[in-house]
């Protein structure tokens, strides 16, 4: 969606907003906080989509504050507007109708670890390294990664994958269920805690990947599994990104339970190598990790090699200890802030798209032939064992033609996924910035989900603006 | 739900059902068929819930054909019962309100085989078997497979699993998407065929699971996954259920990636010995499987025979030849069939609930004594390894104080199951017969589910009466 359109639709503020938020001055006092750099700070804060400030921001403790919250806001029309840390790309905070950005980074406790049955229950504000923090003594693990420490409400919403989602899957695969309050300010509860069910409509799938658009998520049970007994992690230099691609297809067709195979580029490795102080060759890299028994991972990295061999990759470079497995995946989680190196004072732009593994490789090729003719820096990562990859473009926003040439690329991009059967985000969601896409992408269903939006929602408080737009706003 | 409430809302029958009929007379010819035998295979046919015929069914062959009958039956306001084999359980297929059962047995083209990307696209008669026989030159496999030769239309829409589900999910994680016709005869498809997205709201999975109620499914986009290098199956005998389950309650936190584990109890032995002339000793079995490189299998073998000896249990009889396996498996699954030989002329209900895996031991111990105290034949088998196991009930459904005593033992399983943070049905689905749970189970959620029912149904046309009553039928 061009900028243009976007900020042409910001702030026809909703006429109840001024009384909703003296009501909620009065129940939640020095907790509705209305100055501009808090303002500021949760409205669209990474990439280039501007910042819409909110009107207030409340700082929630319990699902029953945000009850109180959406049941004032739903009586006055006024948007709630749920944040976690604010790691969203795609403008999900960003308040275009004004109204209450919802803090919940204040609900940040671990509920339960339920070890037995590899589950655990927290609130919404507990981020991902949070969480593997507090279950470092048990053995076990969460293993969805997004590059950013989101906050795993977010990361539900949003529908959030990472390095791991190829062995472990995204957010859609790892919430067993899910607490709400709904837009009349109901809570709910999506499942019980069995790991399997046929009971009704699968209401946590619904949510998840929701963006806040349904409801607010106040408490989330996760999936846990096990440390693997053995991990190893390495990196693996190409002479180009197709022989790179080729290599993941055969590892996935092939069955390999690879834990992560990410791309990287060469324009990203020169990025990390500055960034993190690495010493890579500057030519593309798989990164990628083995979890198992030693046995197993001794047999899948030596199967792996071959498929490396195959096309024309170079060694593994093996990292089995736990230190050099932090340094490289870190590096590799830095890569947004990496990139922006490449071209210091410009805004880095991450888009994302994931197509059938198969056309992958087709897909990067255009997508390099495109960047380059249209003269872009545009490093391209990805998660590459899904057919997931972000292209980041380095632009000074100031410059409305580098703007108007980020959006064609991008606009381009998105239609060569969905030209491949793919779709215009594999993982950061549709937010502001891909609401574009959606029609073109799925045609009559989008209908569907406005249907389901505007009965579960009728006034159209919960973040609105976000997936698609609606007659009312 | 008890009986007399399914057959006291039996044929409140829709006003404009004959005119619809008579529309769908002159389009479809012969091809709508009025017969009472053939409305009579079409009710409900396994287990006690009584059969409620359709006033008729169309043998439709393209999504097209869907349409019309859809925009024909909303014009009028009629029923429709959406039909693959008619193997489901919970009275799935019944039509309380007449109208037209829709059987989609023709529609049963395997249209593409992805193999590079490790998926198929299907019409959704295709049954399991099917599938895997037209997958067999490719080195590629469907993995889900209720006990059932069901289609796979009908297994997405009551979001079945089976055997393989502790290793390869469920129909929830194993459709990429789905082609639907809506209740006012929009065609959708609901998502790319990228193996993850965050484009908009997971209408895959609202579809999965949703039993018909919200469209008819006329196509299915599935996950293939390639054959195992080495595959190794077993069965392994123990003392009591307790101790099985302990095996396998350990095995699945050890996080073993066993492809099967399944428990018998020694009732379901007996059984299962005398329909598919086996000779194990009558005591609890699990039966599992392995999939695997040869070096892996060896290892996982090695490790689970170490957790059954710490638990009592018997040596590991291994079938690695293709031929004892499918033995062995065709046995689990006709298990249905087995246990009607143990009191001849009863009927079999077979009961599902799914709990937290560490309450498994103690809610099966508690079922067993139930069962034994009511006086009930009803052995136990189950695919523990998700925490989902069967009661089947031999009954003589002729003999009121017989069904009661089977319902009150139903019921007081649901709530057993619910009591531990369970659910009523781990894979039959809700259907007809579990209803009277879900607002135990759910609560506040089954209205957001009656609210996206009447959104995107508000004539109540599609499968009605099933999941749940809605104030107009």
């Amino acid at each position: 969606m061009a900028l243009a359109e976007i900020l042409a639709e910001e702030r026809p503020r909703r006429a109840g907003t001024a009384a909703a938020l003296a009501e909620l001055a009065e129940t939640f006092g020095e907790r509705l906080v209305t100055g501009e750099d808090v303002r500021r700070a949760h409205g669209h804060t990474t990439t280039y989509i501007p910042n819409q400030l909110p009107d207030a921001v409340l700082f929630a403790k319990t699902e029953s504050e945000v009850q109180t919250l959406v049941r004032i806001a739903a009586r006055h029309g006024m948007p709630i507007i749920p944040f976690g840390v604010g790691s969203s790309l795609e403008g999900h905070v960003n308040a275009p109708f004004g109204g209450v950005s919802l803090d919940l980074s204040g609900m940040d406790r671990v509920l339960q670890v339920n070890a037995e049955d590899l589950d655990c229950t927290v609130e919404p504000g507990v981020t991902r390294e949070a969480l593997n923090a507090h279950l470092r003594d048990t053995g076990l693990f969460f293993p969805i990664d997004p590059g950013a420490n989101a906050s795993l409400g977010g990361m539900a919403a949003t529908r959030a994958s990472g390095t791991n989602a190829v062995r472990y899957g995204t957010m859609r695969d790892n919430v067993i269920a899910l607490h709400a309050v709904m837009a009349d300010g109901t809570a709910i509860r999506t499942a019980r805690r069995a790991r399997k069910t046929s009971a009704g409509y699968d209401l946590t799938r619904l949510l998840v990947g929701s963006e806040g658009t349904l409801g607010v998520i106040t408490r989330l049970n996760l999936k846990l599994y096990g440390i693997p007994e053995e991990i190893l992690s390495g990196t693996c230099p190409f002479e180009d990104v197709t022989s790179a691609v080729n290599a993941v297809i055969q590892t996935v067709q092939m069955g390999l339970p690879i834990a992560r195979i990410e791309l990287l580029d060469a324009l990203s490795i020169r990025a990390t190598n500055a960034h993190s102080k690495m010493d890579m060759p500057e030519t593309p890299h798989l990164f990628v990790e083995f979890h198992g028994s030693p046995a197993s991972v001794t047999e899948q990295a030596a199967t792996f090699a071959e498929i490396v061999a195959d096309h024309g990759g170079g060694l593994l470079q093996s990292a089995s200890r736990a230190e050099e497995r932090s340094r490289l995946w870190k590096a590799r989680h830095d890569f947004y802030w990496a990139s922006m190196g490449l071209r210091p004072g410009a805004k880095a732009i991450a888009t994302d798209v994931c197509v059938p593994v198969s056309r992958l490789a087709d897909c990067i090729d255009e997508t390099r032939a495109d960047a380059d003719s249209a003269g872009l820096i545009a490093p391209i990562v990805g998660h590459v064992g899904d057919g997931n990859f972000h292209v980041t473009l380095l632009i000074d926003t100031d410059v409305a033609a580098e703007v108007a040439n980020a959006e064609g690329f991008m606009k381009r991009l998105a239609e060569r996924a969905l030209d491949m059967d793919g779709t215009c985000t594999g993982e950061h969601g549709v937010g502001q910035g891909k609401r574009g896409y959606l029609d073109a992408e799925l045609g009559a269903a989008v209908n569907v989900m406005r249907s389901i939006k505007t009965a579960l929602d009728p006034l159209n408080i919960m973040n609105p603006g976000k997936i698609f737009t609606l007659p009312q706003g």
